[in-house]
């Protein structure tokens, strides 16, 4: 089986400043692909140190990625020791990367600098992926196998997240042409509202019943829920796909609604196909959001999805009180009776919004993230959220509401919340709908 | 000086399935102590890679923080791993540990297995510190000069981040006791607005007579700007933390506004001072926002500050164009005549947030944060943004505007205009007051 390591370069990670994702993604990418992840480490901005981790690393796997150390500053050392561990002669300028620099730097108005078009020079013993998003582009070293007793390949990435998930496509394609891989299959289940191990309980027979060579994992995850992988190794064998895809349709038998998506899906993705629909579909339905103690993140998750404009009109964090009554349209006596965190100030909400907003469905959520607030029958973690649905024949509208309750710190509160508030939307729809 | 490694272990961070927190927030609480992290490494649940891998960091370093793999099921060894490589000739239970697992389980109203009673049970040659959240104990084992060739501490941790966490504080005390440590002295200046090869330039002359003890680090980042770093070993010494005083004062007559804050502090965590100012301050503003493609970003990242609700009133985020005009109140002719991506509509939303919201400040943005949409004109990854203030005597509403560009992602463009518009508003606010 092909092997990587993975080494993440800079002081800053070593000091605790900035946490390492980089890695965390990189490995995920691997792995997809059929290849063993075996180390994942840091180290500083050191010459020597870079060169003999690198080194070892090089020994003992295949593939090596080097993300960080390639920024424009002194303090960045990274391409002068794969340099020297490369053998290198000089250095040459990647005209495509030079192109992308002017491009970049006259795109924000900034002044092309000489620490700038060096971000474009390379050592002569690599060969350049450009990077679009940035100026220092990926540089991949081939090591033959007298270097380090077989054929190795090392890519340099640089460190910023975006433009090394960016480029990590073209450093998958490229592992590809160089080795043979492995076939290997993950299918993931994805389901919401139900606790690990009541979902463990639900499917153990199921579990039992798996043929050998399906590996079964559980993911739990704050706001994606409880995630089941199935992973197939040499998924070429004849029928494999087809068992696979059987064991998966006795699996939603099994959980039902509880199941929301699968693979990369997530709460807020499958949003254009519960509203919309397919194109041509009776049903163009509109959403609109609430907000109060998760203060934006439900309206953010939302537009993460490219296109949300043909289904969302918008929403109204309503932080403040007088917010809530004059703007988004709550009753004040709700509030003066009930109290803002209360079931009844929720389902008021969302109420509220598909008529201020003028929507056909309706989040919202009113709780205590914490860590302050709180009280002994509201206490810290505590979340109302309502989802409504409109009538616009009869301007009826129906709502559903449930209790939520998080012990973790405020910002995991919130997700936690806002994804709750999600599925609640989900059922909603799924109700009206089928 | 004292150094350390910080190892990692689990199958599932590997995989990419989880991001490592702990090795950060370790990281950081050794360097604060003046102890240097050398090495951050995640391996495997793979016994000889366990025992090799952390001989070598022995040899390397004088502490080893192990977190992970202490878990109750099979595929968790960490602890026979490390029997084996301190030369344990059994297992004894810890009294400690044992009382605290049988209170937690008894909590949780779950029967109390023998794998429950495993947790408590630990190799001979190591001490325990007592982990009162959790089942597992931090292992301490104590290497003599012999063994590795210096005197070394390994401690192992679980690997729940809140578990980890809490025993961190009785690590550091047993590595005080342990070793004679430097004091090192880190102080980070936050600047926003200013690219890093511009900010290098400005600060050039200013870095080149820094002296040799002092060491300086860029730190770049999407949202928090560049942060420069200052870090100080052997800052006991006479006169270091002045001379460090000093040349931060200097720093700032050169960066002037462009610097926002220092250490942990970000564009958000400031708007307490700044809206608010010290307790009994003569101005007590209060702050709303409109958001357009950011879509609930910026409202999430003030809501982040526990206790905003003091100066925070809430948002509108006008994703719809109707919503712009119905609910926050923008002129419908502006749109049409300049657009809803534009300086001007970015102004009236700023203004009519005010008025709305009934805040003494607002922020607006308005653009295309991609990948779709966008025209020649206005291109994916445009946005204006707005900051206004209303004086609550004259009604008079002062508004300034900018526009952005960024070519990132849909989520990096979004984090960035949201960033651009905090400091819009930081630069507003300092005009009003100072």
């Amino acid at each position: 089986m092909i092997t990587a390591s993975i080494c993440t370069i800079g002081d800053e990670i070593l000091i605790g400043q900035i946490v390492d994702t980089n890695s965390s993604y990189i490995s995920k990418a691997l792995n997809s692909i059929g290849v063993k992840v075996r180390y994942m480490f840091s180290i500083g901005d050191d010459r020597n140190e870079i060169i003999n981790n690198l080194s070892n690393c090089l020994k003992e796997t295949d593939i090596v990625i080097v993300t960080g150390g390639l920024g424009p500053t002194k303090d960045d050392i990274t391409k002068d020791a794969l340099a020297a561990l490369s053998g290198a002669t000089g250095y040459y300028q990647s005209p495509q990367q030079l192109a992308i620099v002017k491009r970049i730097l006259s795109a924000r108005k900034i002044e092309l600098l000489d620490v700038n078009l060096d971000q474009a020079s390379v050592p002569d013993s690599c060969k350049v992926i450009p990077n679009e998003l940035g100026t220092a582009p990926c540089m991949v070293f081939n090591f033959s196998e007298d270097k380090f007793g077989h054929k190795a390949v090392l890519y340099s990435l640089p460190g910023v997240p975006y433009e090394a998930e960016r480029l990590l496509d073209a450093v998958v394609e490229s592992i590809k042409q160089n080795f043979t891989l492995e076939r290997i299959c993950h299918r993931t289940i994805l389901t919401f509202g139900i606790a690990e191990s009541v979902l463990a309980k639900q499917i153990e027979a199921w579990e039992d019943a798996l043929p050998k060579w399906l590996h079964l994992a559980y993911l739990p995850n704050a706001t994606l829920g409880v995630r089941l992988r199935l992973s197939c190794f040499d998924s070429e064998l004849p029928g494999r796909i087809e068992s696979i895809d059987e064991q998966i349709s006795k699996l939603k038998d099994i959980l039902g609604d509880s199941i929301y998506g699968s693979d990369a899906d997530s709460l807020q993705s499958i949003l254009p196909h519960l509203l919309q629909g397919p194109p041509q579909a009776s049903y163009q339905e509109t959403l609109a959001v609430a907000e109060s103690c998760t203060g934006g993140r439900l309206s953010e998750l939302i537009t993460s999805v490219a296109g949300c404009s043909a289904y969302y009109k918008g929403s109204i964090t309503a932080y403040a009180n007088e917010v809530k009554i004059n703007v988004l349209g709550v009753d004040a006596d709700i509030i003066k009776k009930h109290g803002a965190v209360s079931q009844q100030c929720a389902e008021a909400m969302a109420k509220a919004t598909t008529l201020t907003m003028d929507s056909d469905y309706a989040i919202a959520t009113t709780g205590i993230a914490g860590p302050g607030g709180g009280s002994k029958e509201k206490p810290v973690g505590t979340c109302w959220i309502a989802a409504a649905h409109r009538d616009r024949v009869t301007g009826e509208i129906e709502v559903i509401s449930k209790q939520i309750f998080s012990m973790s710190s405020r910002s995991v509160n919130v997700q936690r919340f806002a994804a709750n508030a999600l599925n609640l939307l989900r059922l909603l729809i799924k109700r009206k709908l089928f």
